[in-house]
């Protein structure tokens, strides 16, 4: 049978009977008529968008291509493979085959009748390379760099989105309650965070989590026990664990788990693109009680933070904040990392990616919106004997805020 | 404690007593001496060397820094995030505190006692948004492509390299056997994939698989099950399965594994950084006979490629004799992808990335060298059928090969 044909015919059921949701129409127009605002206050007449998140948000498919928003008329959606199933994917009309970055320019302006003036391109990760061919294909032609706007487009989110990251939350609960009958004494922590992985894959978790950014890479097997929990690491985190290897200097280790001590398990789910992310604390046994005070102070500052969020609320207030009552709750030294690493910020924004807008911390003053969403997480360091936190992923209502991460806040004692 | 004693003191020998292997002094040594010797070849009198890959391949450590290579004279690892940690796992000795990319220029200075004429930069893969900040930094510097030539570099393996590869093919024979135990009729697709990912971890996988590439995300659950092992999607392989939504459109889905079909499992293991890639078929009962004789047509050609392997053989000539071989056999239409979305190459370089050099392939031709190491997975695709295939990953010796992923290359039946 014919590859093509097949597709046409059979693959929109296929993947709809195994729970594949497609963008509607409808979203996408929107997200395309909030880039356009942001295109036209900036001054730029279309964009040409290669990374795939960016991708995935204004055409629906990742499949492998290039889309071309004009500021004006429609955009256009080139593929390189797959094309038959990027036609079942996406809503957008206009999707053409694409041999080489070479055709382009004539896709282009057979698609508009003219090649733009200026351009927006993704320069905080397009590689220089990609730039150079792309200014040798588009001579004469104005590049701009449409990152910002689009991180802060993406920044809010729609109830469709909305709605797939409390699916990601609904597989963290399932897994998180399943995490108690699967941890046992001695196991090792790369074993614990595996089968949580597993499972969480068996309800609907992609298995990857996704973070923009050149080096740092996401994972889901944070599992940190008892001194792996006091140890940092090269990522922007209050700890990183000793991970497997030096060329994986992060998250669980080999190390068997013993009881009493804190064990930290950060976990994240993607579904449909869209992540939820998660820290509780486990034990085998009873936590030592210097570690449960500390936990109840990770909580004290997780519900200050939320009794914070509502539209409008200044996102470095909030961190500042936290600061103080770290301070006065006697964690001024321990509170996101040990002295002189301790990083600075309280919550970061999630969604596609695990590092978008906003992020609550040092710096960062602007208002938060309704439909941002981010995950806050107060961790507090020990190094040498562990550390302990908690994480939930929220969205910003129209007065407060939702959690999307319904999962117990209690210690997983087994 | 102090986090910095705490890791002078404890960090190295725990690490070593949960398996950490460092790289030795004398090995980066040597790569660096390959490295100068492409270097000085092209005229380019230092590198910085920004990502991960090539900073771990050049310095042993992955903690969050830049490295600074000379043509002559010592280099220079300048670490962000975490200084002390990196300091126990490079075996450099020039090891600095960075705060921001701004301080590089006079921590070169003082380094050197001058800044270089001609700095190479990763640009096959360093966003644009950096190389403007590099440019304002290095004024009057000339910039230049560093990334082909440490692509040639690292496309031959050192015996140590070697041996950690052989170590992630061993993880990789531990799953294939347990993988046996682990299929049940009934099981879907990615839950398969999810305990095999499991067991892969438990054995020392780092969980991670890396390809150089901005959009291309590799990934261990390539279970395809029947007709969604016929599905071509945005990879550049022969085929891509159905996935698990729109944003990840690849690997395995949540399909029930069905009797008599032909299982592919394409599974990446990764030990210290390095990898080994195989494929393996499995079945739930006797597969039909259509894809026993394509899974046959594929040993054969799979160990034609092996008997070409040596130093001084062609790629493209070894991937041509291949295509007639496929022809003769009666596979035309269906090796490497169904008809007009045929892949075109039969084997990829394989080490730190899984798109390392050599590419056995149309177009590629240039002869294999001793310490290149490769996956040859022929593959046979049936649109709304299934595939088969079969893969192992090799290193080219003095006069032949040595496979590294020694894994029984009968079905799997169970």
């Amino acid at each position: 049978m014919n590859h093509e044909d097949w597709v046409r015919q059979e693959l929109r059921e296929l993947s709809k009977s195994l729970g594949f949701r497609y963008t509607p129409l409808k979203e996408i127009e929107n997200r395309l008529t909030s880039t356009r605002t942001a295109m036209k206050k900036h001054d730029i007449e279309a964009l040409l968008v290669v990374q795939k998140m960016n991708f995935y948000y204004l055409s629906g498919t990742t499949q492998d291509g290039l889309l071309f928003v004009p500021l004006e008329g429609k955009p256009l959606l080139m593929i390189k493979r797959e094309l038959e199933r990027a036609k079942v994917e996406s809503p957008i009309k206009d999707i053409v085959a694409l041999k080489s970055n070479r055709e382009v320019p004539l896709l282009i302006q057979t698609h508009c009748g003219r090649l733009p003036n200026s351009l927006g391109l993704e320069l905080d990760i397009l590689p220089v390379r990609d730039y150079f061919k792309f200014q040798e294909l588009f001579q004469n032609i104005k590049f701009m760099d449409a990152s910002p706007f689009l991180r802060e487009t993406r920044g809010i989110k729609s109830p469709f989105e909305i709605d797939l990251m409390k699916i990601a939350g609904e597989i963290g609960k399932k897994v998180y309650k399943e995490a108690k009958k699967i941890l046992k004494k001695g196991m090792t922590e790369i074993e614990f965070g595996g089968l949580l992985e597993a499972t969480a894959k068996k309800y609907g978790h992609e298995g990857l989590l996704r973070v923009r950014s050149l080096n740092y890479e996401a994972y889901t097997w944070h599992v940190l026990s008892g001194l792996t929990g006091g140890i940092v690491s090269q990522s922007d985190s209050p700890m990183g664990g000793l991970g497997l290897s030096p060329a994986f200097p992060v998250g669980a280790s080999r190390r068997s788990m013993r009881a009493h001590e804190p064990i930290l398990v950060d976990f994240g789910t993607c579904y449909h693109g869209y992540q939820a992310d998660e820290t509780r604390m486990f034990s085998i046994g009873k936590m030592k009680q210097k570690f449960i005070d500390a936990y109840n102070a990770c909580k004290e500052i997780h519900d200050t933070v939320l009794e914070e969020t509502r539209p409008g609320a200044d996102c470095e207030a909030i961190f500042l904040k936290t600061l103080q009552l770290a301070e006065k709750l006697g964690y001024k030294d321990s509170y996101l990392g040990p002295p002189g690493l301790q990083t600075h910020f309280i919550a970061h924004g999630i969604g596609m990616e695990l590092n978008e807008l906003p992020f609550i911390a040092q710096g960062q003053s602007y208002p938060l919106k309704k439909g941002m969403t981010f995950a806050v997480e107060p961790k507090i360091v020990f190094p040498g004997e562990g550390s302990v936190g908690l994480e939930n992923t929220v969205v910003v209502t129209r007065d407060g805020y939702e959690i999307l991460t319904p999962v117990e806040q209690e210690i997983f004692q087994v």
